[in-house]
């Protein structure tokens, strides 16, 4: 491209660093930026800015937080003693949204996955362990993405979570609801004739 | 959506307000922005900054420039005499691209749109009437979208530049290089078949 402009070419060139933004998008989205009020664009580069100063991971859980300890960790209303893992914040935010989760959260930065270099020693569990270590926890779920990558972390996890004589269990896997059987992935529909259960009404 | 930190939340609500991004992937950028290098995200924001503070806009085509006027308009080798008039420079960068267009342009910022407000007294036309009354303009090409704002448009500066006793020409019309007659929508058919040139090897 073209960009008749060094300035507009540099944010083009920073927007598109960004995940699923081309080059072409990013240019789309400086020429709005471009187009936007003197202080409105002020305040999205301060926002952007914001996020390396003043963004804290919480001291407990991983979860990003504006104080040492995050909203959820630091609730009377959480019941400490079990303990959702997640892959990322995101996953929490998923769980939240269900407002039928009222454990508290342990954020692992990421799964094992050697093709992105990533091993066991990359995943934050350091506070965990000194849960664990301290008695302070009865149930851990494992609540990792159904993949690979996430079956992997999971077994690796239940090892080593497995000599503290908690109860340890994972996400159930089945059906979604609203699908329809001729549409599901074989594997999917397996695990759930396996793993049925008895019919309430 | 409920998300763990305000930082993290105003980021959001400040990169959904760009075009074609929603909560969703709003989240997903801040995310990725925060997980860059602390110099990166420096650089992102600043860039962004950097589009308000130093973007001009060439004080003869109002294309986007960094100095008052445009590489294109101060280069000796642009037959200043044709004039190309687009709506925005996105339309710039796609004629430059095609490598074949040698005269100067002229960015009117909009086209007529009564839907969004915009009447032809918000189209910036005074330089290329300023050029028009000195006698600098031969042809005038109207290059803008082939869509009923655009027509109303090319219409209304048809009318406006006829009494300079100049050439007005427009874009030609029809069948797009590549494509199947079958898949054809029926005007642009209709057109091509009225317009019919001498068949050449």
């Amino acid at each position: 491209m073209n960009i008749p402009s060094l300035i507009l070419d540099k944010a083009v060139e920073q927007l598109s660093t960004l995940p699923g933004i081309g080059k072409r998008s990013a240019l789309r989205l400086a020429i709005s930026i471009l187009n936007k009020k003197t202080e409105d664009i002020q305040l999205l580069a301060q926002s952007i800015a914001d996020l390396e100063d003043k963004i804290l991971l919480c001291n407990l859980c991983n979860n990003i937080s504006d104080t040492p300890t995050c909203s959820i960790c630091s609730s009377p209303n959480r019941e400490k003693k079990i303990v959702c893992v997640v892959e990322n914040i995101q996953d929490v935010m998923a769980i939240e949204e269900t407002s039928s989760y009222k454990g508290v959260y342990h954020v692992l930065g990421g799964v094992i996955s050697p093709i992105d270099g990533i091993g066991p020693n990359d995943l934050k569990t350091e506070t965990l362990i000194n849960k664990l270590q301290n008695g302070e926890v009865e149930e851990i779920i494992l609540a990792l993405n159904a993949t690979m990558e996430g079956d992997t972390t999971n077994y690796y996890l239940y090892k080593k979570f497995s000599p503290f004589q908690i109860k340890i269990t994972t996400l159930s896997k089945g059906v979604s609801i609203g699908s329809e059987l001729q549409y599901i992935d074989s594997i999917t529909l397996a695990k759930s004739l396996k793993n049925r259960l008895p019919f309430t009404i």
